[in-house]
């Protein structure tokens, strides 16, 4: 018997008592029928992406749930973000995130410059990319909102350098920080990137058009996450003998499932923020379940809410993509699929950043053994027959009930 | 956001059904409105010191609970004994635990010496320390109870030491077993010591005393737990930068609490024995909790109950304990506070010693996601939100809901 499989990532999904919803967290106050009918035929647990109590970044826990050990894998962000947006890197690259951003006389006010558009982000990362020479060769390109990429050519060994990044607004630019003379000389190329594509930026005409609009304007380049090769022992699709495929917006999310083997794809419409199409994913998935084994369909707006600070943003995510969840369900042969629902991490709106709380999980589908469990939610998780679980033992239970698990002994 | 943290732990709090008290635990059985209110508003779980099944010393389970490796970490008890008497040793001492012993005719009639109060083993360490000459330097003092510390200056390489404890009483004292040459040295000069200290003892006044009203004497040094310094790789204090205090009146616990840089406090009146004044180790905390990011509060007698076998002495134990928790509670703001209430250890009554049984495991306060759990026992806690976690994993979890946990990963 052999079944297909398909892993929901919500970002961020879990989260804390939130008071403006009651004290129910943003899953538990949610209207989702879909998922709670998902959770009266299968299985809850709670499963802590990395230990518990420890927060995971987006790339540590989806290399974690995809079941490979991020503290032996994970050589920083910067490479997943350059893999997610398209980029085929050498071995000697050194890769960054990059957020654009807004500063006025000296100070960050906008680390997000406004969330600005994917659109806007494309068109000013061309700019810098044209008209700001550096010493070594680069590429510079936009990702998905504010985010983009940046990849100093054949510069790997100088990968301990910090960020410009101060995380919190109302601060300076932080000074690059180095480890060795190799990262001095990276902390230099920085310094001079930065500042030549803040002459870029200041007047370009996006930048005109948004302060006319009493929007933030774009005008600076936050750094951070250097990364090199990660050192993934086996491909994820040689592991598992299976033909897989990730239906995914965000780049940095990309990046790890074409790291892992997975062929990745963007519907039209599907943007990694808050006006995601979310049906075009499920349709996504639906139609490619019909050539491969397994499909990873990841949700990016949930996580974004967190950090926002948006219970009520979150909920609405939360309910739309209970709907897509609801097309994909109706559309398949769940008795010979396996569905399996979590997050990557919990992003608590009281914490604005990811959490070590664990994070809610339903697997539901053939051969999946029934709790008593009556709805999708934190609480409700926590007396689900799954228990507590690490993350990297999700991937091997969905493989298990599809009946692509080897037996160890005899 | 960030929080504080108070981490109660009842000494030797796990139990099973006891007959006597209607087949439930100590804790089942004891009436503890203030941790049943906080087991409604929190979550429970069991948490294993070690690993499931092992059975953790008092100083094995405060270090696991400290998210210290015990087997990484541990280089005997006697160390710790020693700096929670308040010594400060060198790196080449070799410390021990002592218990003031009864012996009658070569056998070993009360291993505690009828538990003598710890103003008289502090008399009779000082007349010990006074009349006894040995080849080496060596400070002998008393601690908590029938309880003292001896150490042998300069002796560390002679560790490996055995013991004169037989364990059980109505034997007479064990062999000091050797295991290499130094340590053969060692052991001579703790068969003198022994020697030498009985021939004090055994006139002294305060058992001619005790002798008088038909006590048992404390005439003989049982002596185990060689412990030399133990291998802590970076201080509690440091790891989670915060500034940490410690309310404790056990010597072993206290010096686990020193070595990891708490700074350790004792209350007049806690004793660490069944009289302990428990009123006045909550107004530390409260009064502590104005200065200090976190508190340890350390209560020993629940564990001396199970230790003595007798259920109702645990029940009241657990009673006192409650009613520090309930002044506790009322005192601070509970929405900017993080309380986990737990055991090192479970002590069942029918074991008379620690056992690998799972300890209950409450956790209350701001951020903190509730379960369905309505008091605070063996048997809810099986059912409670946090499922079972090893104790490693209990000050991430507080830190993380403190808001002083970092991202692996970004």
């Amino acid at each position: 018997m052999k079944r297909k499989g398909i892993l929901i990532i919500l970002d961020g999904l879990g989260d804390r008592p939130i008071e403006e919803l009651g004290g129910k967290t943003a899953l538990e106050y949610a209207n989702t029928p879909n998922m709670d009918k998902l959770a009266k035929m299968g299985i809850l647990g709670q499963q802590d992406p990395i230990v518990p109590g420890k927060p995971a970044g987006s790339d540590t826990a989806h290399l974690a749930i995809f079941g490979y050990d991020p503290y032996q894998t994970y050589r920083g962000r910067g490479f997943f973000e350059a893999l997610g947006v398209g980029l085929d890197l050498d071995e000697d690259d050194l890769a960054f995130r990059v957020n654009f951003a807004t500063i006025e006389n000296g100070i960050i006010t906008d680390r997000r410059a406004g969330r600005i558009s994917t659109e806007e982000a494309h068109e000013l990362a061309k700019a810098i990319q044209e008209n700001v020479k550096l010493p070594v060769e680069f590429i510079f390109v936009g990702a998905t909102g504010h985010r983009a990429v940046l990849v100093l050519k054949g510069m790997a060994s100088g990968y301990k350098v910090g960020e410009n990044d101060p995380h919190v607004e109302g601060k300076p630019p932080h000074e690059f920080e180095y480890g060795d003379e190799e990262s001095k000389k990276v902390v230099e190329i920085l310094e001079e990137f930065v500042e030549k594509a803040h002459k870029v930026l200041e007047h370009h005409q996006i930048n005109e058009k948004r302060k006319k609009e009493g929007k933030p304007v774009a005008n600076y380049l936050l750094i951070r996450g250097a990364g090199t090769y990660p050192n993934i022992p086996m491909k994820f699709t040689k592991q598992w003998k299976v033909k897989a495929a990730a239906v995914v917006a965000t780049a940095l999310v990309k990046g790890v499932a074409r790291a892992i083997g997975f062929d990745v794809y963007t519907p039209e419409g599907a943007t990694g923020e808050y006006n995601t199409d979310a049906m075009a994913k499920a349709k996504a998935v639906v139609e490619l379940l019909k050539d491969y084994d397994f499909i990873f369909l990841h949700f990016k707006p949930t996580d974004a809410a967190g950090h926002d600070n948006n219970p009520k943003k979150k909920v609405e995510m939360i309910e739309r993509a209970d709907e897509m969840i609801g097309y994909i369900v109706e559309s398949i042969d769940l008795e010979n699929t396996v569905i399996a629902i979590t997050g990557d991490h919990s992003t608590p709106c009281e914490v604005k950043n990811h959490s070590g709380d664990p994070v809610p999980l339903l697997i539901v589908g053939g051969g999946v053994r029934a709790d008593y469990t009556e709805s999708f939610g934190e609480r409700e998780c926590m007396r689900g027959g799954i228990g507590r679980v690490r993350g990297k033992y999700i991937v091997p239970i969905i493989m298990d009930l599809m009946g692509r698990t080897e037996k160890f002994g005899a």
